[in-house]
Formats: C-alpha cells, sequence, structure tokens
C-alpha cells in the first residue's frame, strides 16, 4: 500500500492505494456512526463488505445525479439520526462520490466524510481534489461545494469487476494528466497501459498513483480554480460539448476532446506535431475514440461550445499543450475551435 | 459610519454599520453581474434603490426557506446567466441572508456574496458568522454551511419600518451578546436600550457595534463549533425548544430560553442571583417574555427537550453564565432541565 498527502484551503485528504475496503472503518475512527452511500450495482457487488456501517442506497447513473436524489439522502440520515458525530463514506464510482461529498459537506453544515471510489475514472481523478455537486436543469455539475474528504481509500481489486469500457474511461483522465503534466508517466502509458490495464499490480498503483501526483500538485496550488487549476480541463471544454451533445461516456468524449485540443495546440503553443501524434497513437491504441463519428451531430457541438463562450465572454480559456507533460492556459476564438471541430467529422 | 474587518478560515467579511443601501452596489465592485436576493416584503419597501442589480423574490416567512425555495432561486439565477463572474446579495431578514448565503456558497460551487440585513435580528446577529442553510422536513438550519460573506451592510434607517415586535427580538440576542461576553455593553443597554430602540444614532450604532465584536471574538476563534462558538447558543437550547412547539418569534423564545439557562447557572455556575435577576429586568424590561405562558404546552417543550437530548446522548452541553459578560459551556442533565421548565409556567 502508498499513502499520499493532499492539503488545500478546504481540508485535508489521506489518499491509500491499494488499500483494502474491508479496512474502510479503520479510517472512520472515533466516528458515532459510519453511513455509507452507494448505487444499487456497487451495493450488490460489495454491500456486504461495508461492515459496521449503515448503507443508502441510491440508482445508478447520471439521470440519478440530481437535487432529488440529494434530498432523498438527507431524509435517510435523518431517519438514521445522523448527527455530528458521524462520518459520511460514498462507495462507488464518479457519480457516487460526487454527490456524497456534496451530501456531507451540507447536511448540519457538513460532516467529514470519505471515498472507496471502485472506478478507475474515480480513483484517478473524480475523488480526489474536493470538487462535488449534482447537475441540476441539464447543467452539469452547477451545484456543489469544494470541499476535500477526509480521505480516499483506492482498492484496485474492485476494478476487476469494472467492464472494459469504462477501465479506458478511466485511462483517458491518466493520460490527461501526464500529458499536463508527466511527460514520464506518458512514456510509461505508451509502453505499459496494458499491464495496468489487466490490473498487473505494480503497473495499476504507478499510473493511479503518478496521476493522481499530477492532480494533487495543481489542486494545492489552486484549490478553486482561479488559475492552474483550468489545467485539468484540458480536453474538456470540447469533451464536454461532444458529451452532452452525442450521450457519450464521459472519458470516451474527453479523448476527442484532448485531441481536438492538442491540434489547437500545435497552432497556437508550437506543440510539435509529433506531440500531438503521440497522444492520439497512445489514445487509440487504449481503445478510445479520437474522432467524432460521422454520426455525430457536429452541428448540436458546435451549438454546444457557442453556448460555452456565450456564458464566458468572446472567447474561451482553454487548456493547452507546450508539449508532452506541459500545458498552459490559452484564450481561444469560437472560429478556432469551429474549424478544428470541422475537421474532426 | 463604522467599520468591522472578521477573519476566520473560510473567508473574511467586511462589517459596515451605519452605511447607506443606497451605496450598495459600491461594495461589488469588479462583479459582471450583481443579483439581489429578497423577499416580497423587503422589496416593496426597498426595491427601488437596488439599482443596477437583478432582483430575485422569494416569498417571506420561516415557512418559506427551504430546499424548495433554494431550488427556485437557482433556477432563476441560471435563467439571468448568472456565472463565476456575478455577486450575489441577500437584502432582507434573517431568512433571506441565511437562504442567500447558502444559495450563493453552492451555485457553480460558490460565488461572492454579501449581505444588507433590514431587521436588527440580522444585523446583530444573523447576517454575522458565516453560518447559513434552510430548514429540511422541520428541522431547521439542518441543511447548510459555513461561508463568510464578503462584507455586510447595515442601514440603520431601514429599522424605522420594523415593527417593534421584531426590534425586540432583535434586542434579545444583542442582550445574549451582552450577558455572554461584554459586562459594560450589558450596564449600557440597561441605562439606554430606550435611545437604541428608538434609533438614536450613537445608541443603535453602539449595541450594533459592540454586540458583534462579541459574536465575531468568539467566531474567529471557534468558526466551526467544536467549542467557544456554543457559548452563542445561550439561551437557545431551551429556546428552540419553546419556538418550536409553540411558534413563538425567535426572539422571543430565547428570551425565555435566557431565563431558563440563567436559572441553571445560579445552581451550576455560581451564577449570583442578582445577575440572574438583572438579566430578567432588562428583558422585561424590553418587552420581551420571560415565563412561558400558562397557555404554553409545557409537555410538549419537554418533549423536545428530550428530542434534542436523545440526539446528543445522555445529557446536553448547555452555554450557562458565571457572571454578566462572562459565559462557559456545561453538561446539564434532563432533570435539571425539567426543573426549570418546570418552574416556568
Amino acid at each position: 500500500m502508498r499513502e499520499l498527502a493532499l492539503s488545500a484551503p478546504s481540508g485535508s485528504s489521506r489518499i491509500m492505494l491499494g488499500e483494502s475496503i474491508d479496512n474502510l472503518k479503520s479510517y472512520c475512527q472515533g466516528a458515532g456512526r459510519i453511513v455509507a452511500i452507494t448505487d444499487r450495482n456497487v451495493a450488490r457487488l460489495y454491500g456486504s463488505r461495508l461492515k459496521g456501517m449503515d448503507v443508502i442506497e441510491m440508482e445508478a447513473g447520471e439521470a440519478n445525479k440530481t437535487t432529488r436524489t440529494v434530498e432523498m439522502i438527507y431524509q435517510k440520515l435523518l431517519d438514521l439520526e445522523a448527527d455530528r458525530t458521524s462520518v459520511i463514506v460514498g462507495v462507488g464510482g464518479g457519480i457516487v462520490c460526487d454527490i456524497t461529498g456534496f451530501v456531507a459537506s451540507t447536511y448540519m453544515r457538513g460532516l467529514p466524510f470519505g471515498f472507496a471510489p471502485t472506478t478507475l475514472l474515480a480513483q484517478v481523478d473524480a475523488s480526489v481534489g474536493g470538487k462535488n455537486g449534482v447537475n441540476f436543469k441539464g447543467y452539469k455539475n452547477i451545484i456543489g461545494v469544494i470541499r476535500q474528504p477526509s480521505f480516499c481509500l483506492c482498492d484496485f481489486d474492485t476494478l476487476k469487476t469494472l467492464p472494459d469500457g469504462e477501465m479506458r474511461c478511466g485511462f483517458a483522465e491518466a493520460v490527461k494528466h501526464a500529458a499536463i503534466g508527466d511527460a514520464q508517466l506518458f512514456s510509461y502509458l505508451e509502453g505499459n497501459w496494458k499491464k495496468a490495464f489487466s490490473l498487473q499490480r505494480t503497473a495499476i498503483e504507478k499510473v493511479v498513483h503518478d496521476s493522481l501526483l499530477v492532480k494533487m500538485r495543481i489542486v494545492s496550488a489552486d484549490e478553486s480554480e482561479k488559475g492552474e487549476r483550468m489545467m485539468l480541463n484540458f480536453g474538456h471544454t470540447i469533451g464536454h460539448a461532444i458529451e452532452k451533445t452525442t450521450g457519450m461516456p464521459h472519458g470516451e468524449a474527453i479523448s476527442i476532446g484532448m485531441i481536438a485540443a492538442a491540434e489547437l495546440s500545435v497552432s497556437k503553443c508550437n506543440l510539435p506535431k509529433k506531440d500531438a501524434e503521440r497522444l492520439g497513437a497512445l489514445l487509440k491504441g487504449i481503445g478510445l475514440p479520437t474522432r467524432l463519428d460521422a454520426g455525430g451531430d457536429r452541428d448540436r457541438v458546435l451549438d454546444a461550445i457557442r453556448k460555452d463562450k456565450k456564458r464566458h465572454g468572446e472567447g474561451v480559456r482553454m487548456a493547452l499543450l507546450e508539449g508532452i507533460g506541459r500545458a498552459r492556459i490559452a484564450r481561444v476564438e469560437l472560429g478556432e475551435m469551429e474549424a478544428v471541430v470541422n475537421d474532426m467529422c
């Protein structure tokens, strides 16, 4: 097991890599009551291992990441008489972790909470960094707060039951972290992603550990996303537009978004063309999409980009690459984004 | 005008005493958009003075301090395209300020916000300290966060339209602050509360200023209420039970709650009997109730105290007085509370 520590204005987190969820309770010492929040799928797989905890189950899926589910959980916490001596633990993927963090941060003005992420996407990204929240009226994550979990326990064995498609989506975020902040991890992924994908222990541990180091370094410096944290949005500006309009899974959409951002990086930040090609080759090798399908509604994607732009003024500030492992924030105009998205069809 | 500064882990506040709400906009400099949240009553009185702001109106009253109203406001913020460049301002009493602070702290993971409290209760208490939130399923303030407003602007002229009953409720909290932390303010109130009540400028400014100093000193030392901040609950343990069961206004209920707590203080903390009598005389002089009315349902009050106790274990930790201007936290058993409440009927 390896341990990492994150310190940020809203709190500090211990992150345990390779720890078993059977030991979850030992990280909640002193709690009067431990309440696990999970979804039906995860409860079926791991519910019996959440010993000594009350369990609140939500329905799985993005459609349930709503204020309605938040209120359902508040009600169950009241029924359980959860109070300031209670600790809340989110056990599941990114949706469960996001909603747990928000509930725990707002119930009784904030209880301590932790996560046991059970997907690769949640382990390398969603469960670390303190952002949490829910969707509202079609706006993703528009309601939320920033507050660090007390702990995050990554049990790699829970990834064994994860479908390949979801593993790939987790790798998309790992590639992103490598691309913006760790050239050595990028090279490692090029040579060893298959070992990590098949959960060879040292390989998956290195990928998650080094990914989180990139994210933690950025979050510690700029928790509230006034500047540097925007680099974590590499691939997400166009990726979110694709996700929203096509319904493609998050990891797949940001894979395409990263390719588009790399194209812009070549013309705007002197990213060597061969570095853009390395990024494309790695994502493609992993089995992630790198082009918008001809069936994808390009005009709707462009329309979504324009809406995003409208909210942020004349142009959009995007994370772009100067090289593998080096990112910066640059202003991108609508015309430039349109050209790149046109090229992707 | 006098200015105070509060610094706490969740943020810093500027507090302007005796400033005009006509100058509200000048405290939101740099904002792309200013959105005022207020209620129908306050909008009728002061809406025309909220120039250069978008105004969101909620229904007045405790019954509307709900997650439903929160969602109504989220929707209107989306309609207005409020974003991270926006500043939210709550203009109204404690309910408006509480709900505004919660909305602003959770919309887009937190926008900057300020208050222009228009009731004495909100000026001496509710708008300062960073606690915010809403009721849920009958539990008061059970959903919320702690986050300091950027500024708080107290315009004493807005108190001119306040009914006497509401002024009295504000004085209850001012007396509380004096009782727990400022013997000099307590003496001043004994001699001069009428001047402050009639809004004689130096008197009302001193009462609000000195009250806030007590609160700010405590909040700065213990924002998250791990210890010292509990002293601000003086009169509130029994007061909340009375408020909940009788429907009495908050300030009136805590007036009775303070008398009960003073009785307990005499027996448990050696509070001189004459100090308890001074507290009773001051509250009575101001026109606040000091006894439970025979019509009040004593058994229901006792039942509510027991429920509160059940949630917190064997006994209850309460703020008690050692003398006028000096409080401490002490453990009080159910039997002791019952005896005192019995005496009050």
